[in-house]
């Protein structure tokens, strides 16, 4: 690692960085899978060979953060995402592999149409072009977005949270250099420093393609109304799960739980469950029980405290539908079937991903086929909404949004496509004076 | 036609129109393949019976206009575009029936992975939900974008131009009737009438999925300002021909006039010449004077008025490059090479279409792939950018942008996609106690 070269290149303005990143782009749509893996393996190598210093800069984090834990400026929970151990950086490698190893997203033929005899369309995959992800703690985010950006061609900027300015600094620097290594172009994974640098990147839509914005709902919703350059990101996740009066009680009773205490400061935790009338009376007592030994406090429906006791469940103020927690509370509510479950989840939900618990296969078609969301799911948690779960390797953001990318964003989010016209001299007006066009798929 | 039900659609706020179209929707995206057709062939019928009705209404927006061309509000070519004859309406019947007999595109399984056994995720396209589409003049828009709406399961708002008012109210009404008469919901098809309409519909981003203007390109920039709304829209249209220098020269004349000749004001029209300065003396001089004969005011750089003689050709200002002059204009520049021409275009043009002609199959290949842009052609007018020409059936509208439709944008820029997750009990935390992901595609 060569101190000055990191910091010469954190300390270039957004502009520059994306301008870099803009040419740098032209160059790698051009790079073979093959050329773009083997990149992809340096850089993994090179996070494996520099432990020490990763470690080191990590633990500087560490040190300055139980400041801002003390004056409250950032929570233990944040704390404990910042930390990078050993295991850690070998799980960084390990999934830049597990990226490399994907199928290679670009150069595929979507579609081949023959116009007329030799004049022939086909529709292919290539990069965004300059993708910049905004994030915050975790520095394992940086080789993770990298190494997806790398493997789909694009150029990346990246700027973290300051609570892991050292801990980013490294990885990126360690990045760059693999990169460099490798002949790859500089400017093909730019470092952003400072806030300052977020607001001036905002404007630079002439060459950055796609702004990924991952953290709270506010940060987001801030960042989407400021920028000139289109945004995907995920503005809520307020996931229910649906207990139809068909249930296996005891199946609704695990996913209920997992869904709620596995990780509630994430997106894809349950926020509200609904309960068919039918089965509350046998559902809601123990399942009531089951999430206050685990530490949530539920907040139910009129018909929800009757069933409990309104000790069991405070009473639920009409902003706790739709609210998203991200911590130990749940909202409860009793429904009289499945149409007054899936208007509530249309009323209240952000369309993230919803889960319904039955045995009964119509009901789970039907709510899968009704429910208007990225995800939606039959027995089973919504906490599987996550791009290494769904099998794409990992993920680059979620969006919630139906434009583009739906979902976790893996590989696919970062393409786009182009139409490539082969003629051999057609013109329009050709068409206009008796030519037939043929539109033949190929 | 009733025209009480015609005026109380139109009468309707916005807000209202948008929430009955969301409503709407969630029963749309539920009919079958089947039923959208037979809804699309009673609207065709419908157009077809009720020619009197669709002329007369023209004919009083035509009366209307020529008042407009007078004042200077409106010009003789909208006026053009704004006429509605017999054979137009039979048009817009076929076109409807043209869409009908597209390949179904709800319901297609993108992928299905088994996450693990009994564990089983799909991605499948569905409808975005509600659309809005704001357009000028032409009418034949209406029963175009409202078949490739309902065809794709999707509700549509239309806002066009008040110049074609009337037409549009009776192509509206015909449309909601034939709906109506095959039993779908209230509010699939919403016509606003006014300019508020719009500015209101902005905010909607509840009940409005995506929003497509399609007009001039201060018009787009105004609405993606301003809209809550996702929007895709052309900015802008700045189109090459690049004659390399292994062009044949006979199809270079031919496809240059015709990117420039057949309709300037279309967004696919070539803007600006390239021609390599090893073959500028042979081809300029004659192309030069075929474009004057066309009536084309050519502007050129330094060499090719060199070239071609300072009387044939007004000098080219700096900001002639990148110029979307939307008529018979061209800029033409004499270039050293492919990179310089490559380069060019990236420094001007506006991603949407650039052509290369040349009998260089190499040069072609390096063209196609290292231009970015939606269209990228060999020895093809750019003319060709069209959902109509591709094969796409129609268009809603062609994107400039990479996110979600790059192009001429069709039913598919019309659907999303969701993930359907079934399951048989698993949580997330099954896979943190042990339980390994088989993540097979199926």
């Amino acid at each position: 690692m060569k101190g000055p070269r990191a910091a010469v290149e954190t300390a270039r303005s957004a502009a520059e960085a994306a301008r870099l990143a803009r040419r740098a782009s032209r160059k790698l749509a051009l790079l073979s899978g093959e050329e773009r893996n083997r990149a992809l393996e340096a850089a993994a190598q090179s996070l494996e060979r520099n432990l020490a210093a990763i470690l080191q800069a990590n633990a500087e984090d560490l040190r300055a953060a139980q400041g801002l834990v003390r004056t409250g400026e950032i929570t233990q929970a944040m704390l404990a995402r910042l930390r990078v151990d050993e295991e850690a950086v070998s799980g960084m490698a390990e999934k830049v592999r597990s990226v490399a190893r994907l199928a290679d997203p670009l150069g595929r033929t979507l579609s081949r149409t023959e116009l007329d005899q030799g004049l022939v369309l086909s529709k292919e995959t290539c990069p965004l072009g300059v993708v910049a992800v905004v994030f915050e703690s975790r520095p394992d985010v940086v080789p993770q977005v990298a190494s997806l950006a790398l493997k789909s061609g694009n150029a990346i900027l990246l700027k973290g949270g300051r609570e892991a300015a050292a801990s980013n600094r490294v990885l990126g620097s360690l990045w760059q250099e693999a990169l460099a290594g490798c002949g790859l172009p500089e400017g093909a994974a730019g470092m952003l420093a400072t806030r300052s640098d977020v607001q001036e990147l905002l404007a630079l839509d002439r060459d950055v393609d796609l702004l990924v914005p991952r953290g709270g709902k506010d940060f987001v919703a801030a960042i989407s109304r400021q920028s000139r350059i289109p945004v995907l990101g995920h503005g809520a996740g307020v996931c229910h799960v649906y207990v139809h009066e068909r249930a296996d009680l005891e199946k609704a009773r695990r996913i209920v739980l997992d869904a709620k205490v596995d990780y509630p400061a994430a997106c894809n935790a349950a926020e509200t469950l609904l309960v068919d009338a039918a089965v509350a009376g046998r559902f809601l007592p123990a399942m009531v029980r089951a999430l206050s030994e685990a530490g949530v406090e539920v907040r139910g429906c009129e018909r929800t405290r009757a069933i409990v006791g309104p000790e069991a469940a405070r009473a639920a103020a009409p902003d706790d539908w739709g609210a998203e927690y991200g911590d130990l509370v749940l909202a409860v509510r009793v429904v009289d079937d499945a149409d007054q479950a899936i208007a509530h989840i249309h009323e209240y939900g952000s369309s993230h991903t919803e889960a319904i618990v039955t045995e009964d296969a119509a009901a789970a078609d039907r709510f899968l086929d009704e429910v208007d969301a990225a995800g939606v799911y039959h027995n089973a948690s919504t906490r599987f909404a996550d791009g290494y779960r769904y099998g794409l390797g990992a993920e680059v953001g979620i969006s919630n949004g139906k434009l583009h990318a739906r979902g976790p964003m893996g590989l696919e989010g970062l393409t786009t496509y182009k139409y490539k016209l082969r003629g051999s001299g057609q013109t329009a007006g050709d068409y206009k004076r008796g030519r037939r066009f043929t539109h033949r798929p190929l």
